[in-house]
């Protein structure tokens, strides 16, 4: 079957000069385009060993699950599903072929849990490091996707499950010898999987204004969320889901500041509070301020304004 | 906009019960997939230096065109058009932001040639290796991709430019202190742009059956795709298009099993030969022998079948 050239031509041509549907680029959990037939999302997200795990804490099985469950994180928290997704293997010399079988067979099961498919991808030798880059396309479920940049004035802010959970566990790794690795904590820290579940209840009712997941810690990824919303958040303290063991053990500071929740944080209209309170049966979610006109993070505490400490890039203090 | 429970289950439904419509998956140069509206090529592939590229013969500008050349040539290997890209960089603590921001300039002007579109993607920190990892999407230009596992019984082998190249440049770059960078082979090795003008002519006369790029080199990427379409393939020295510099230097196994040519290597029909006499206006195009029943690559020179001494998984070599 051949192509007349004028038809070819009128093919090239549909690519060479009309705009590029991107309805969302870089700025985002992921990138939003318009393709014939429906709207996707694309995100790529890779895992460096010594920066983003230390195979110490977590063997390849593990690693593998969560270089799939960050990216699915990533495509459910621009509202859609995901679909296919491929594979970048950095492999220095040293490593054992069992590794990466494991390795491949933690990305099988946490692809399983979502439905979604590995298509291909590429396996390439390192000088030193190990690392695992993933690529996924999803399909959004509406029309509209959930950015950051969608927090309305007078919008309540919600957060799955809890905070700090897996910073704490990485913690307690490295403090503990003989941790249990059925500890609540460290099971979330080697085994951070979405919230389903409460996702799917939150997209159902169609509750998500602005949608994110929470990778760097909830006040940085708060202000990301207000600075491309160009809203300001009031949040309080007294409200946020901080774990026992975590308070008694003051390390409140990790439920602020500590990295690689993937608890989803998202606005949404006050009007929802009954609809937010039947998703509550696929797990805990918490309202923990408001957004309102200004910019950045206001955190309240017994009523009164915190100081909070900007940190370089990454790092937030708050004195408690 | 609310979506009912039952709309969402019948969407959530549609994802989990339908089989995934993957056409191909791995084992070729790209993933292709059956989308609403189109069918899609991914790919992804990486780069990593001292493997890949080495900064002492290369900058970051190159090192980034050529991030996006090579997953091009994998989007054009399938029959389709680049459309979007992500990538991933591992940058280690020693880099200047200068190189980085000379990295992204390369890939604007790589993806402007091919009219490719960034669209988001990661910067990580490494340890030690600095890489640069793209996944890429493109839209199949007819209903078919051009796989590897296509070439027929009878079919004819094209090969596109010249062998050899790109692995000269490198052997000259290592060899010589002041080789120019203008250097014909020289410049293939830092700037392997897929020849896209004669692939335009394939495409709008529907010639190629199988098609692949050459990047690990010739004879290793022809037992692929023989060994993917269940053939076998004869090939002639005498018609194999190796510069006259190399045969001068009696370097010819460079042309044979030399890596990185981003040449395309297809089979087609006969009936097909006055058509592609027409496309070698666009640039130089070699018939080099044909597909036969069996499997494996047979190369004949001077009538006599020569011995091919496979040396591990990736390298050849031809007694001459």
């Amino acid at each position: 079957m051949e192509l007349s050239e004028n038809e070819l031509i009128a093919r090239l041509k549909k690519f060479e000069k009309k705009k590029k549907p991107v309805l969302r680029g870089m700025g985002d959990d992921g990138a939003v385009v318009r393709m014939p037939g429906d709207n996707y999302v694309f995100v790529q997200d890779g895992l460096v060993e010594h920066i983003h795990f230390d195979l110490t804490f977590m063997d390849t099985y593990r690693v593998g699950k969560k270089a799939v469950y960050v990216n699915v994180s990533d495509i459910l928290a621009m509202g859609a599903l995901p679909l296919y997704f491929l594979v970048t293997l950095g492999i220095p010399e040293h490593f054992h072929y069992m590794d990466i079988m494991q390795l491949y067979k933690g990305m099988e099961k946490a692809a399983q849990e979502f439905r979604v498919t590995l298509i291909g991808g590429d396996t390439i030798a390192t000088k030193n490091d190990f690392f695992v880059d993933v690529s996924m396309v999803g399909r959004l479920m509406s029309r509209h996707y959930c950015g950051r940049n969608m927090a309305q004035e007078g919008d309540l802010i919600g957060v799955t499950g809890y905070l700090g959970e897996s910073a704490f566990g990485l913690s307690l790794l490295k403090e503990q010898r003989n941790v249990s690795p059925l500890n609540r904590f460290v099971k979330r820290y080697c085994n951070p999987r979405p919230p389903f579940a409460i996702w799917k209840g939150l997209m159902k009712n169609n509750i998500p204004h602005a949608l994110m997941d929470i990778s760097d810690g909830l006040l940085i990824d708060l202000e990301r969320m207000m600075k491309e919303s160009r809203r300001k958040a009031k949040i309080f303290f007294e409200r946020l889901p901080i774990p026992r063991a975590i308070v008694l053990q003051k390390k409140e500071n990790l439920s602020l500041s500590g990295g690689e929740d993937y608890q989803f944080l998202f606005t949404f209209s006050g009007k929802k509070l009954k609809l937010l309170n039947d998703v509550c049966k696929y797990g805990h979610i918490s309202t923990i301020g408001e957004v309102v006109k200004g910019k950045g993070v206001e955190l309240y505490r017994d009523g009164k304004l915190m100081n909070i400490q900007s940190k370089g890039y990454e790092h937030f203090t708050v004195s408690l």
